[in-house]
């Protein structure tokens, strides 16, 4: 392992360009090498899933501006082609797949969703917790399973999207458990939520807090998933482990898909090795959750849409980074010289040959 | 306009997303479809143009690490096709042109640059000039005439690059002299300088600043540019006024190339409509640079590179502004419900239909 780290240095550091001058880009192929456990990475098939389901907290109204029926219709605006996720997928030719996780509607089972709903939403966590274990663990399986299928097809980059009405309260209740950071802290915007709805939504997350003494399942990774997640959540960690356990690149998308990224590296301890933060998006919440995860987002658009938008704009600049490493000169095959060829005073040779 | 503006925000309002959920890409979009003045913009045979010149200053050291060989030699990789410009542009089917706007090497005639050498480098600004006026002028009206050549052929949307050793020293000049901010905040690091030979930087600079008065020639751009400009900076000048007055995108790149951008703008003083940021370096001073223009850039990706990687690398996210703009639905064409839609509760109408 060290010892390839640091043959892809050299290869970076030998491409004609000043040392570290590509920044961030030099990091990615760094990284996607020591992921591929070779100097001469590849893109293959990148692909988004976006998984979606509702909450049962949603039909309340108390944490979102958004009725629940908005995730069936967006489900089926992903189908029709038309959300933003598909107009970005088109564009840098991404695999795109649905995943009905446990949508609250009857999805014709003609169309071309992948249909796995857990059930018709999760419980309102208000009252009970969103899921059972077993229904936690069949998401988590399913996640896997899928991922495993299209790792199969030869896809060694995936991104995660989501959609759900009310999971950016899930996400905020998973990242307080688990980084110990306050509810009005992690509790953002969300999708249109003005000021009244955000205090009544840290309210009501508040007592979601205490009721299910959620900070005694921090280090209980299932129980809590179980106890305030979403089946799009669930399903995206059992992604994101079995995404890491076959050696793929992984995109992480925003505030939702690093809530389930909380989950899953205390499922595979080694995950972040296989992480590429795609955008930090508009929810201040998420800047205190890459920092957490000591995460170098690629991308700072203000965007704050979910559906795996960021990691799709995010995947032509994880390819600019393979492709420097593969095919840029280097000063040896172009004899540009490197600073330490001018301190040689070698460079008029270097020019006229 | 403001007609045009109101119908621009009206169609991004309606697309199947939160109002402002796509961010910057956004701003982009408004931004491109008032350029060309309608609602449904295109970004046809996006280009970057490589500006290529030496510096008289280059050849004592004082400000560089690299010697001057390095623009030529920089020069006949870009024409091979090894450096990261290269690349990039290849990967998101990007024109490249290469001009040699005064590079201080006989190159081939054959070779496939264009070939507008206004003299082998400038003059040391130490010394004298770096230019006379009707040099600097003989460059403005290349750099017009190449753009109006390339807006000929269909062109749309247009990125400068530039490669000279010792530019980063002649933006930093021209940026002290516009900005009014001290050479110490404007002189950066530039590719590969140590805390010693930055501190050599500083003080030759400032001698700069003395022996020509510059804080004198903050509002005669053409003098600025012919004191301490360089060929491949007048040419990016011309080039982005063209740009301009023929209606065209410009992508702006990195500290040098905003550097041009902060003369252009005295000769054409609606510049900044047509301008899109596309990253923010890391040369510090570029920041400040950026600041002074109200300038909010799409990437920040550490990178410190020039050659106009950053606006290569930024072309995506211009299409993908112009493509949600296109192809997305509507909130009316998919059924998908609005905010306001919500508070009349007709939802369970929507998806029944």
């Amino acid at each position: 392992m060290n010892n390839m780290r640091q043959k892809l240095q050299d290869v970076i550091d030998n491409k004609t360009k000043p040392q570290g001058a590509l920044g961030l880009l030099e990091d990615i192929a760094l990284q996607v090498g020591l992921i591929q456990n070779t100097t001469s990475p590849s893109v293959i098939s990148p692909t988004i899933v976006v998984f979606a389901g509702d909450h049962g907290i949603a039909a309340k109204g108390l944490v979102n501006p958004f009725p629940q029926a908005v995730t069936a219709q967006m489900v089926l605006n992903f189908v029709a082609g038309g959300a933003a996720i598909n107009v970005f997928c088109k564009q840098h030719n991404l695999q795109l797949f649905v995943v009905d996780a446990g949508v609250n509607f009857d999805f014709d089972p003609r169309l071309p969703i992948v249909h796995n709903k857990i059930a018709k939403g999760t419980a309102n966590y208000l009252e009970q917790a969103a899921m059972t274990v077993e229904q936690c663990k069949e998401a988590i399986a399913f996640g896997k399973l899928m991922v495993e299928r299209i790792r199969h097809n030869n896809c060694n980059c995936i991104g995660f999207g989501e959609m759900g009405i009310g999971n950016t309260s899930a996400a905020a209740l998973i990242m307080s458990a688990i980084t110990g950071q306050s509810i009005e802290l992690c509790a953002g915007r969300g999708t249109g939520t003005n000021d009244a709805q955000l205090q009544t939504k840290i309210e009501t997350l508040k007592d979601v807090f205490a009721l299910h003494q959620l900070q005694t399942l921090k280090e209980d990774p299932i129980q809590l998933l179980a106890t305030v997640g979403g089946f799009e959540i669930a399903m995206m960690v059992g992604a994101m482990t079995a995404a890491a356990e076959n050696d793929m690149i992984i995109v992480v998308d925003g505030f939702i898909a690093t809530s389930a990224l909380l989950i899953a590296q205390q499922l595979h301890p080694d995950m972040l090795r296989y992480c590429i933060f795609a955008h930090q998006s508009n929810e201040q919440a998420h800047a205190t959750m890459l920092h957490f995860l000591g995460a170098k987002p690629l991308l700072h658009l203000g965007m704050r849409l979910g559906e795996g938008t960021g990691a799709a704009l995010a995947m032509p600049l994880i390819q600019s980074a393979v492709n420097f490493l593969n095919q840029m000169a280097s000063f040896e095959s172009a004899s540009v010289s490197g600073a330490k060829q001018a301190e040689r005073a070698d460079v008029e040779l270097i020019i006229n040959n």
